[in-house]
């Protein structure tokens, strides 16, 4: 990790420290997406046996998983797993219940009555990526809202392994959601079947999840065209960035820089702290705990673009990470909910040294499919709100219409929209004549 | 209007029926726009004066409105219309701030404290088009929710007349609700300095507003890139749908088709009614208030395109509105609220004879920026929630780590993410070890 003094910085060398590794959508990336997309389009099903033959290396016979597979997969399950899946997905229910919006109305004038209410989308298409490895802990974040949401239906795609089946645990968690169609589908050709619909796949109408390059291209792609899907947020590899002080455990902060680090090369972690002993010895823990993992290949890929930065103050370390907009921000000081109202942009945060960045990937209850490479600054991470939609709703009574009528012809005279006016003058010369 | 009836037509005959007049993102509107993103990019303030010289016919010394133009435009404006402007806004207020997301906890274990803190986004950018006539109500939609939430910079562009000078009501809407800049830019021009930035402009996190078919391209453009801005929704031609049954008032329904038809030769209009009778006698009034109105010619262009659908019932009009997913839906049935429960797909809906859409375009309180063109099945209006951020915080005690620790473990193993796994097990040896 890159060690760097922040306030010996001037403008350009704080943009290079916090600058992330580069995304590029190259036109090779852009354009193989796009053949790909109309290959779906075009030739539905067949494209995707093809295509999943190809890229998958599985030869499918039906597309979807079936019923017996769905017992299999629960059947091979150790109990434990099964028991572990079950309790997240309890408190995933129990949070995102908690947090969902209720409607709402209000009279804003005497006889207008103005409500918002909520509907679910009806059909939606979740992607639970399986790159490196299976990920179940997706399918529940994807799958308990769009349950709470009461999306009619819910599709999921997951790639299938060689051996033509989806992993076991993938499978249990999305059954236990209440996902209705899981698709042994993987890359931008389960993202153009969900977008455009094929014989076995329904079209959705928005996409959720995270994704390697060529399923974030192909969300990008659907979501710009009027006949595509719409898409929880553009996604980019995973990142953490934790506030530490002097009297935070080297070892804790250690170890949960590394389990950011592990998740790809092109991940990125940052140690903000205004002690020099403190970033010393977290230093030469990540060392120390990295020689140890399994995936340290991978780990130190990333940490080689990954920094250890001395700032002032804990004050201005909220200020560097607010630039920054981490996906994961991790306060490991001694009150750390004194820095939380200064925090403007980040995806989840994680308070003190109980709360490890592991407990909100899989079992606090909060979501982990969040707003990564800087979005945070714009996006939230996915809600149930994810899933529904506000309609507003608005009824006025003929004294509603006798109040704020005129205040709307006005208005549309004055934007030269005289069918607009007249809508409203036509209904009140008519309450005249009711007199 | 062409006359259809729904139960005589087959699957394909009702999607033409539905069909929405085609928005083609050409490939000369893609280059064109992309070549003005890419001027704005490299050349910043200096291609913003070239391109409004062009596209505007205005040649702007100051890109931003100075406080004189503020003061001078207030001086301008019709008393009556300024107060139907801050009667407006204040109703626009009254809801959005009865609909705004409020913080939310909960204990989702024993020890596990789980939240949702808000956040503004901290600077938007407004886009208030001036197209065929000035749009202060869109100016009020887009600013209050901006102000109730806080953002710390609010700017705006809206296109200058030849003059080189903004529409004084929009301006005067714009100081209103507390926008901090205006710009007198418009256009793809307008939507790349917002994204990007320039010496003048501010970049923005967020843009919001309706536009013509090349500030949307310019939206979707820059919402794709990394290094661009989010979007509050891809936009497209206004349209209403209208369900009325044999007691509506066919004058009213005649008024409100209308009052849609004019904004564009591309807005759609759609009514449904499960009496004959009544589709006569609107397509009646229709022809006879259209001939009375300024924009007869647009008007008409439009209801080329649309449609009167006769349908077997009222249920089946929900059915078919719910397939189209209007911007606009106006219940003219004698008990409207019978039909919300099954409404699934709508911007933003109207109940009854005294609801005119007008009245939500202006002054009811509720936002008139909405999705159009079908993207109601998943996008929701404009609202507060638009211009934040929903951020989770987890804190957990040393209990409470103790409690989910072990399932975070198990998950993490079966993920094979071990560093994500060893983060919660080091900390549960170190609790073990202090007892």
């Amino acid at each position: 990790m890159k060690r760097i003094d922040w306030n010996a910085l001037d403008e350009q060398g704080r943009s290079e420290a916090l600058a992330r590794p580069v995304q590029s959508r190259a036109s090779e990336l852009r354009e193989g997406v796009s053949r790909i997309i109309t290959e779906v389009r075009v030739r539905g099903d067949a494209a995707l046996r093809e295509l999943s033959a190809k890229y998958d290396r599985c030869a499918l016979a039906a597309l979807e998983v079936a019923d017996d597979e769905f017992t299999a997969a629960e059947a091979s399950l150790d109990p434990a797993l099964k028991t572990a899946i079950r309790e997240a997905a309890g408190r995933i229910e129990t949070f995102h219940r908690a947090a969902a919006l209720q409607p709402v109305g209000v009279d804003t004038a005497p006889g207008v009555r103005v409500e918002c209410v909520l509907r679910p989308i009806q059909r939606v298409g979740l992607y639970v990526p399986a790159g490196s490895a299976p990920l179940p802990s997706t399918a529940l974040m994807l799958g308990v809202p769009a349950r709470i949401a009461g999306c009619r239906e819910v599709v999921l795609c997951s790639p299938a392994r060689a051996d033509g089946r989806c992993d076991a645990a993938v499978l249990y968690a999305a059954r236990l959601t209440g996902v209705h169609k899981v698709f042994k589908l993987g890359g931008a050709q389960a993202i153009a079947a969900m977008a455009y619909g094929t014989a076995s796949v329904p079209k959705c109408d928005k996409l959720f999840g995270p994704g390697n390059a060529w399923v974030t291209e192909a969300k990008l792609q659907v979501s710009s065209e009027p006949d595509g899907a719409a898409i929880d947020m553009p996604a980019g590899p995973s990142e953490v960035l934790v506030i530490a002080d002097v009297a935070a455990n080297p070892a804790f902060v250690a170890a949960d820089l590394l389990s950011q680090a592990e998740h790809g090369p092109d991940s990125q972690v940052i140690l903000l702290s205004d002690s020099a002993a403190l970033l010393d010895r977290v230093e030469h823990e990540v060392e120390r705990q990295c020689a140890e993992l399994p995936r340290a290949e991978i780990a130190r890929q990333a940490l080689a673009q990954s920094r250890l930065i001395a700032v002032a103050s804990l004050a201005q370390a909220v200020e560097v990470s607010n630039r920054y907009a981490p996906e994961h921000l991790i306060l490991q000081v001694t009150v750390p909910r004194r820095l939380l109202e200064g925090i403007a942009c980040a995806g989840s945060v994680f308070l003190g040294a109980w709360t490890p960045e592991s407990v909100g990937d899989y079992c606090s209850g909060s979501n982990h499919v969040l707003p990564t490479y800087g979005h945070a600054r714009s996006y939230s991470g996915v809600s149930v709100a994810s899933y529904q939609k506000q309609i507003t709703v608005q009824e006025l009574s003929a004294d509603g219409l006798r109040g704020i009528g005129p205040c709307a012809a006005t208005l549309a005279a004055a934007e030269q929209l005289e069918a607009h006016r007249r809508a409203v003058t036509l209904r009140l010369a008519e309450l005249e004549s009711m007199i």
